[in-house]
């Protein structure tokens, strides 16, 4: 058995030993042009050569929570895209969403500045039923974001393609019910996979749905946002800030307004990182449970997009 | 019935016109010299000649959740102290530590100022298991801080003058069990009630203890904590950081050191304010029932300090 890396931005040589050491069986290789044909990839962002090379791939393991970047590629037919479950990005978009939502709710922002200038001041609490949390897809990691800021008492909508039934959600489902979602929040949280129907949904017919002073989280794909759509309502004051993890292009050009936005706070795509040792045993039990033609989870619909 | 009030630093009118339409057979009034005395009074630190004109107090019901203040003061024979069951303080504490906590562990303070300078750069993900958290004190607010925190799969312990039990918390108990609660944990959250056991308690040789790197959050009382020996472990890196909610003076001195510290977190004693409609509908059914001669939750035992 065979099994090729190819992963941009990661360092590979921890993952190839990772993987050997977890499948002692297989050949783990990092790629490169004409290399030999391999049964197995472990993959982000690949060029579309390294597809082009891999006539016989019978899985392939992306790294990242979104495969958008792959179905760009044409792939070699037979091949399944296997997505991780979680392995720990789940509990670090908790953390991220919870942290923008709490730091934006009790403006903790606005005290440390005082503070660093030397004022003693206090604000209004504000009441967190102002302040309906709607979550954008409820997969693996929105129903933990969901049910991680419902547990500080906000209420909390969710919205996903499909119906879901999640505990202490209100849970809104289809394009019938997208506008209802989006004027019953305050706080919008995106989570989507990226695609076709997803692109650009954070656009200014969307955004502006959202109850005045509104606060945008993006922790999904740059391409969800309509960047200037957001410029034009934090603006105009319908908005009243944004969190920003994911851009159209990465890392942001330098020449982007969004770097010195005053109601704006960015991370730079950090929000829920790959944790190597998790992903490793995950995919050497994956490949272990095709081997033997068993069934796995996190296979990718190819035609519904994630 | 005689209801008097008399709360430092809060606007008095709001809370009189909640406590009369709250309890419509009382007399409320704001206190002033030389007034009827009361049969029940709404108090934060009122000066002593308060409880000198108050001979029949049954009950007197602290508006905040310390009651330190109260009992440095000389009180009337057969008042009861009467603290608030929890009155949307204990979600505000987990907001404030659960940020605070992911704050530092996420080094999202590092990366908002990178961003800041125009600078997209990573940071190596930490792992959880090497920031357990250790909660002192497990009242209403410790247990419900430590469970919020973990939620977010970080190891918790906790520890209580006497013996508790909090699922997902790793609990040590009493003076003996002191010391290894501290080697077990390296964020420490300050939930102690302040008597004259915990004064001082966040102290050299406590303090020492936290693993190193260790990252201190008060929310408890300035007077848990030598200032000095916070700076002078600051500096010798032994902790990573701390951030303040409460100081030993309040407001914090314009001179003091804390203020311009590069690795102290500010708040200007925030992190869980009273909500004054819960707390007027807990207080008005606490005396109804206190009329009634029926048992209250929150009686202070003031031999025990809290």
């Amino acid at each position: 058995m065979r099994i090729t890396y190819c992963c941009a931005d990661t360092a590979p040589e921890p993952w190839l030993e990772g993987l050997r050491a977890a499948l002692p069986g297989a050949e783990v290789s990092l790629w490169q042009a004409g290399a030999p044909a391999a049964d197995y990839a472990v993959v982000w962002a690949p060029p579309q050569q390294f597809f082009d090379e891999q006539p016989q791939l019978k899985a392939l393991f992306n790294i990242g929570a979104g495969v958008d970047a792959l179905l760009k590629l044409r792939l070699p037919v037979g091949a399944q895209i296997v997505r991780l479950d979680d392995a720990g990005m789940s509990v670090q978009m908790a953390e991220y969403v919870c942290h923008a939502v709490i730091r934006h709710f009790r403006e903790f922002d606005g005290y440390e500045s005082d503070m660093h200038n030397g004022k003693w001041s206090f604000r209004k609490p504000r009441s967190r039923i102002d302040y309906p949390v709607g979550v954008l897809g409820l997969g693996v990691l929105g129903e933990r974001v969901a049910k991680a800021v419902a547990q500080f008492d906000f209420p909390v909508n969710g919205w996903s393609r499909t119906p879901k039934a999640v505990a202490g959600v209100q849970c809104f489902a289809g394009h019938d019910q997208l506008d209802a979602f989006l004027q019953a929040s305050r706080v919008l949280v995106c989570l989507l996979p990226l695609t076709a129907e997803t692109r650009d949904i954070l656009n200014l017919k969307h955004l502006s749905l959202l109850r005045s002073g509104g606060y945008v989280i993006n922790v999904a794909r740059g391409a969800h946002l309509v960047d200037d759509d957001l410029l034009t309502l934090l603006d105009s004051d319908h908005l009243a800030g944004a969190t920003l993890d994911v851009f159209r292009n990465e890392p942001l050009p330098p020449i982007h307004p969004f770097w010195k936005h005053p109601k704006i706070t960015l991370t730079p795509h950090t929000s829920a990182r790959t944790l190597r040792s998790e992903s490793i045993a995950q995919i050497a039990g994956k490949i272990a449970a095709l081997q033997l033609g068993e069934a796995v989870a996190g296979l990718v619909d190819v035609g519904r997009g994630y």
